[in-house]
């Protein structure tokens, strides 16, 4: 019963049968072959953005550095939540990427950053100049580090003030599918109908091997992307067997109901826990984590149990804080027995 | 009457006698000359640190983003407070330099971390690993960007938890002049004594032309420093003019005598300020600047009368608040007729 | 008939099915889950190197610059061959990750850099210190680019001169299988014995995915690696599928006979190809590679024929010379009747 | 009698005097001062460019650095003369700034590039893309390396063909004013109207004190600098003191004169040399130094009598070779008498 994360889980089998399907025969490498025009094409379809630029790659952190080095220069600032992915765990890649753009975090309940304290964000950094560089780019995780979801007009009202203030407007998909699963939402709505420049879109963590895309809604944008994944060492050669990923998650809207059955896992599993004595949900369950602040004597049942979950915030003591703040993920692989019994180990 | 730097001011006489005198015949060049040998000398023994290595530059930023170099790699965290130079005024330098480590900003009144606050934020940056990065130095500025200065009890109290938690120690002293005057201290006692491991010491400010020196208090630290100081251009040639400033600066302690008289032009314009009506002293003055806060009319004869400041933050909306904040920073060459004037006009 | 490049192949079925065992349950990501230490055991005991770190990547432009990384800071010089990989085709991606280090181009016939050269050119770089920077690393590919392969001898002979120097010594062995089958010696022999401190050790050409590891025969050297990987965007999280590629590549020795396999078919091919008029084999076939001189007309028929290579150099003029320089390329899943079929078509 | 460098110099009591009467009262700092102002208003009338970009440092490295960060990205080739300065003596700065551009060295006799090499060179970097990177400028160093200086029409022809390849042009120019005066040609003529993109224009070598300018003659590629000076911790704060010198330096053809008095003591120089038994010219003198090759003996006599200077290139056996060839540099404040001196000790 692994609700450490969502990496934690494999891949789906229509993906795996999708890349035995593509290892046929000699293809060109490095992206020139059929099966990733194909599922550029496919990705460029779903978010009815026919001039997008797509590009794959086989890390997060790599997808979002490279997108935000296409907004940000050295001398820029990157505006994002203080507990955004970009800022707390991809262990300064978004500044050797950019060559030392500054991450600013702002604080927002819920991982959510709200139009108010963006906008009083950027007066705070209004002295742009050559002491204090620009203001480059706003990045929005969704769904967030905290499994709660932007709309798509909450996306729209702060990537307008983004853009007023000459912002370019990254999104970080890692978890994409869940966002537009749980809001019910089209992918050209969450994203450039909204004012969202680029989007690092997750698949690896809903399904796939190791498969992530970079969306550049402007191909403008997107002229030196090749040169820079290339640099930072992340143009994969067989580079079908990436494609092949994305096709295969793609295919029959399988993404979108892999990240429903997650989310419902994890609403599920919320609902359990909440009914327990001393359990307190933390964040609304939007998405597929669950935040529970619960009593430390049935954190010790649940880890004698082996129930797996990451104490969240880290830096809890893990022996001597009571209650604790856990998170829990559900994933695509998660099933309603493994919740079900989970549930009724901590009872 | 020019408040708004003492950037803004000029070269010491006994200063420019020192270039003066040092401009003579041939000598090796990039440092290898015996003016340059004198000073290095000079510096160690003012801070009664025989092995120190000292390295002049032509500016503060590059002597900070250099100093950090040495302390934090691309994956390391250099913790400072929110408002320091090195976090809001150097451009990513420090970030430039370190190949994208990560200034994380501590709030502090007056300008100071406190312990507890430095504590803290250990705390909450306490995952350190492959995601996370890794805590590698503590910035601090003194005299601090609000003219305050830290006491040696100061500095090593902050100092002993930033070693215990493996932390380098960098002091940005661009104005350490300042804060040596206004405490009444020993360099020695100000710095390594209190667990400094380099210190950035600002001359230009001071009655210099253009020269700041590195000490790195502990040699090994110090072998990469050439190296880096050649490739971030920062070398240079005709080094025996660097040189002779800092010689020039320290004879017959100039540097404690200029930097004193800038802290009492301060005071004694804080004094008179405050007997203005409705001027707020927002700080206690302890070295060379003065923040106050004032009446919109106030400011506005301010400007009319020629009297230069800046105002602080410098986000201000320069036409509507009221009251509103200011700098006011003395140099080595404010006269006590300059105070006075500025007084009475305002008066 | 694909001789375009080995990277047109696919993924051998073992390899597809070690993938597909491997996707059972969950496990730890990142790199902590039993897949993984028992692929980088694996690789340690065929190395003979049971202190060697060992790390999987999707790319071998990343494996070589990571290694590089750890041998060589920014003002640093790395010697490799004037055709070198690192040198002509991996868009600065070295420069990226030491954060600027030069290299240093080294002719020689058939891709190889002989001791003399090598000690030639480390007389013209001896001049060391903070305007030339150090010499610090050197890089040998093995097998070459041009597919003659360095021999355990040959390999100590550089290595012995690059240490002398103080250099480190990194092997970009993206197909490094197909020299140790072309030597016919044991991978000890042809590393850390012959004085390699790092090993990119490529598998996705002979047979896998998308998995190359890096071999740090001297541990110590690798502690930054963990942190260097990830903020390069080259850790991926769903480990176990890198992992899994290895231990089937390695399984009953199959790495060595697929690059056995490749390196007959090149000798086939090219013994064919020596046959026909007009065409000059211009390197010793010792690896998986051909490289030839042949008659425009032939050129003309053989991609009439659908038979798919690289002009070699590139920048052949593809409608003007004559006769034109080609490389072939052969693969684990070149089959003797593509070989045959191609030749006769040539015939 | 020292030949080793023109950095070993001083500086010329003009520049001194500019100094000192620029030392008066309080001015804006960072360059808006209007020292500053009329300092790149009189570069601009010189150089007949009145959009031209002009901006002060206090190296030629971080000059030339910065003014290539402008014209190649990180995945750019910047071409040069094998052994140009920013080549072999700037530690890595070009590619720092740049974040990891390649340097492309082309050798050619007396440290000029020709068209040919040009060609030949780009025809063999003929392949750009994802891989091999972009060509992205040329670099002239003018006067040479080697004392030898581009006429206009050298320049033009070798910018002609780098604009046709769309590269960016930039001239190395730390003794410029040696070349102009050799040429005795108008500087227009020598930059942007044979093709120059960007001018390092040096000025410490030839009499000031630290003061290099940028000139960049199509402002529209220098939005970027001030950024980026800024970053490399290139901005001196009390501007005032660079430009102050460059007005001197040019204030009545000063920057000619003492250029064309460097270039006569080194034909002088050269002439008596010449007529030393055994001692041979290797360069043709058209700037302001020397190469020569001559017996070990006199090597000796001269180092014995006082006489400096560097052995050329730097790796040769200071003890052992037989000839020796050496570098002897004339600079504004070479004295005819040193000269003469110097040929008597060898006579």
């Amino acid at each position: 019963m692994n609700f450490a994360s969502d990496n934690a889980g494999g891949v789906h089998p229509r993906i795996m049968a999708a890349l035995a399907a593509a290892n046929e025969g000699h293809v060109p490498s490095y992206g020139a072959d059929r099966i990733t025009h194909a599922a550029q094409d496919r990705v460029r379809e779903l978010f009815d953005a026919p001039e997008a630029a797509v590009h794959f790659l086989t890390s997060g952190t790599a997808a979002n550095a490279l997108a935000l080095s296409l907004l940000a220069p050295g001398w820029g600032k990157v505006f994002c939540h203080e507990t955004a992915h970009i800022q707390t765990s991809e262990t300064g890649a978004p500044e050797f990427f950019t060559g030392g753009a500054k991450l600013v975090g702002i604080p927002g309940i819920g991982g959510k950053i709200t139009p108010e304290a963006l906008a009083e964000t950027l007066v705070v950094h209004g002295r742009e100049g050559v002491h204090a560089g620009v203001n480059a780019a706003l990045s929005l995780t969704n769904a967030t580090e905290w499994g709660t979801a932007y709309s798509p007009d909450e996306v729209a009202a702060l990537a307008s003030i983004a853009r007023e203030a000459g912002l370019g407007v990254h999104m970080d998909g890692a978890r994409f599918a869940n966002a537009l699963a749980g809001l019910d939402v089209a992918p050209a709505d969450l994203t450039w109908r909204a004012g969202v420049d680029m989007l690092s879109l997750g698949a690896t963590k809903n399904g796939c091997m190791a498969v992530e895309a970079v969306v550049i809604f402007d191909p403008a944008k997107s002229e030196e992307f090749g040169f820079r994944r290339k640099r930072g060492g992340g143009l994969v050669s067989k580079h079908r067997f990436l494609s092949a990923q994305v096709l295969g998650w793609l295919e029959g809207d399988l993404w979108l109901q892999l990240a429903r059955h997650a989310n419902a896992m994890a609403h599920e599993l919320a609902l359990g826990l909440s009914r327990l004595p001393g359990v307190r949900i933390d964040q609304r369950v939007e998405t597929n984590s669950v935040f529970a602040t619960i009593p430390r004597d049935l954190h010790r049942r649940a880890c004698a149990s082996g129930i797996c979950y990451h104490l969240w915030p880290h830096t809890q003591d893990e022996t001597g804080e009571d209650p604790v703040s856990i998170r829990l993920v559900c994933g695509w692989d998660t099933r309603l027995e493994d919740v079900e019994g989970a549930l009724r180990a901590l009872s």
